[in-house]
């Protein structure tokens, strides 16, 4: 069907007669007009059926029984829609057609998901259909507008794709937070984050990311918690901590720039403040030490607009502490050098603090919290062998990563970045869940 | 270290001095010179060091104590290297370094992989190190030039990225090739491919692709099998199969030029005929149905040079077959219209014939063997429900599937390629567990 126009190409057949495939999204009408409410995957637009039109080309008797079946056609049937393009100044969309002729290829009979208001737990165990709707829709396209973003900011700046295996027979970290299967008589673990095999690949190929799902078997019931979610890893030897905060920002910003350009419309539907997206994009962002940030909490405090609550020096703080935290700010704001407590084994100390780790987490403002964290890599043997023991993990499950310090070590730093807290960050959503089209949560794994 | 160059870009800095971050991967001398082979991941070269211009700048002592230091350094030593880029007509990669200065980052004793043979199996237990050999830095580069021409290739002709969920509570097909995990009290399975939810997400969004990592319990312990793999899906409303059938030659094609455009070099390293690669972008492939293929294979069986047993209309055919018709075609071949009695239970029948289904297996030339599978879907409600329960599956697993068909059933077609039969294909590797990272076999789950 070559000859079928996407509704996002409409524009460019301003007057002419095209034919489109389509579901019927919602319609209205009265008399002798009806309004079809039309969408193909790409957009949604208006179709305008008259009446007299369909009299005058089919007949009276024909025309009448054609009306007649548009009129009483349900929410969601499937049909071959030609007219004639017309620009629309009163719709947001800006273009509507005249419909000259449609045909029926897929009935559709009491869906489920009406214009009325349905409960997230039913509309998530319809999430096959869910995503037909306007905004799941638009949150869709800015999902893929970071993917897009993604892969252009890094082949511009020279890293390969190195796919992390998902499959592990270590169990690297905390078992409890791992969801585990049977592999072939032996225990095998689903990969949490991909960046200790990403620290060979840098090794091997220089500058490398991996992006997929990861999984943590976590029973938080947030909404900035999945089971399953997607993570970009990048890794990359021989640059300085500083210059890698330097290449996150440049990342985060392309991103942003990216859904900006690829999805404005999407931007639109979601309502999201677009000028507030472009100050990101422009303004350089924040740079803060974890004990300055400790002051600064310490010193507001008391403030008649802050809820949250007294953190000393080692403490680790909150979402209620970084909200307030990127509020202040304003852009997104790196938060540097955390205790080494609380941070992972791998993390290279704070020269001449070795209480203090060269590391950053990236708090977007608006209160959406963390969606980047990275650090400098330890690159000491001895070092890295003692922090593995000091945190009561196996020496024998990272013999390979060991491996890395013994031949040749270098420099190098990298960081993480959840696609799906990019997602609702950008798409300016309230809950994690509709950043992903089918979300796994604890009570959720289906469909 | 901004002021670092990667290898890939010393051409650009003829007659001038440089300086790298790289590791030395293998050397050699006599008398007053060591060669030094060096990489850095986007590529090898060679780096000379003459003894008498280290005597000259550094002095009789120093100069000496700094060329001994050199010629004594150990393989896969990391070091940044200072010199002066020259061309080099004499070697492939057609550039040379002539040391001024250097500095030991990290030294390696005793490296495990030498250029003497090893077995596979010790290689596999080193891979977080092999990926550092030549060969398998080139293959990567081939792999990761196949993941930018997809993205490319589809966000050109349209489609939009939907990630598929790996984990899945319906054991949708077979379940002693699925790999199972406890999901919080209810088990749950590991995706063995995207397509049905990818056919949810063309009804909501149009054309998509996913392209993540699938997984197959299965016990094969072949040279074309993983347990865990990179596959990517399209699926796309309004299509014909002949179209569909375009669509994936175009894909192909896009690729193979997207490895000769980004990863030419990898292609000198892998001794790769870019010749035979150059035809297959610029020659139609061959479609020939399943019909048609028996008898041709019946009519060739007696030939000298074959060596496959006898099939008949109706039967399955192996490997052996799959070699002998696409290297008879010499050129990828689309073998469409497979009995509908052994491919999956979604496909749509030819009209007319309910025997057969309108599918395509392409086969690659030179024995590479099926690269893509794909089909045109059922697209009726009854007529899946009946082909779900001739199959023997339960239908409350395919509830949401079936919802599919109820609400504006569209014509629809997709494909699958498995990533690392591709890389092997373009790479011309003779196995495929070289194709990924971290390869997952039956009996190799580390490291």
């Amino acid at each position: 069907m070559k000859d079928l126009v996407n509704i996002s190409d409409v524009k460019h057949h301003v007057g002419e007669t095209v034919k489109i495939g389509a579901w019927l999204a919602d319609k209205s009408g009265k008399g002798k007009l009806q309004f079809l409410q039309l969408r193909d995957g790409t957009a949604f637009f208006q179709a305008v059926v008259f009446k007299p039109s369909f009299i005058e080309k089919f007949g009276e008797e024909a025309g009448e029984v054609k009306f007649n079946e548009i009129k009483h056609l349900a929410q969601e049937s499937s049909l071959y829609v030609t007219g004639i393009i017309k620009e629309d100044a009163r719709s947001k969309f800006g273009y509507e057609m005249d419909v000259t002729d449609f045909e029926v290829i897929g009935h559709s009979e009491d869906y489920p998901i009406t214009p009325k208001d349905h409960g997230t737990d039913f509309l998530m165990d319809h999430r096959h259909l869910w995503l037909r709707s306007k905004k799941q829709m638009a949150v869709m396209q800015v999902r893929n507008a970071l993917i897009y973003a993604t892969y252009a900011f890094f082949d511009k700046h020279g890293f390969i794709k190195f796919d992390s295996p998902i499959l592990s027979g270590n169990a690297a970290e905390n078992t409890t937070e791992l969801f585990e299967t049977d592999y072939f008589g032996s225990p095998a673990f689903l990969s949490q984050s991909g960046q200790l095999y990403l620290e060979a690949g840098a090794m091997a190929l220089g500058r490398v990311f991996d992006f997929g799902p990861v999984f943590r078997a976590e029973k938080s019931k947030t909404r900035r918690h999945l089971t399953e979610f997607w993570m970009m890893d990048a890794e990359y030897p021989f640059l300085s901590h500083e210059e890698s905060l330097d290449l996150q920002e440049a990342y985060i910003k392309a991103l942003i720039q990216g859904v900006l350009d690829k999805a404005d419309g999407a931007l639109d539907i979601l309502e999201r403040d677009k000028d507030l997206l472009k100050k990101y994009v422009e303004t350089p962002f924040k740079r803060i030490s974890y004990d300055e940030v400790i002051d600064l909490l310490q010193a507001h405090e008391n403030d008649e607009d802050t809820d949250y609550e007294h953190v000393e020096h080692g403490d680790d703080f909150g979402s209620p502490h970084e909200t307030w935290v990127s509020n202040y700010f304003g852009v997104p704001t790196f938060v540097v050098n955390y205790p080494a407590s609380f941070k992972a084994f791998y993390m290279k100390p704070v020269p001449g603090n070795p209480e203090r780790v060269l590391c950053a987490d990236l708090l977007a403002p608006e209160g959406y919290g963390e969606i980047v964290g990275g650090s400098e890599r330890e690159t000491d043997y001895a070092a890295l062998l003692q922090k593995i023991k000091d945190n009561g993990l196996q020496e024998e499950d990272y013999d390979w990563y060991l491996d890395l310090r013994k031949y040749g070590s270098v420099p190098h730093c990298g960081f993480g970045l959840g696609l799906e807290r990019m997602v609702t960050f950008v798409a300016g959503n309230e809950h994690i869940r509709e950043a992903i089209p089918f979300p796994r949560m604890i009570s959720r794994i289906k469909p």
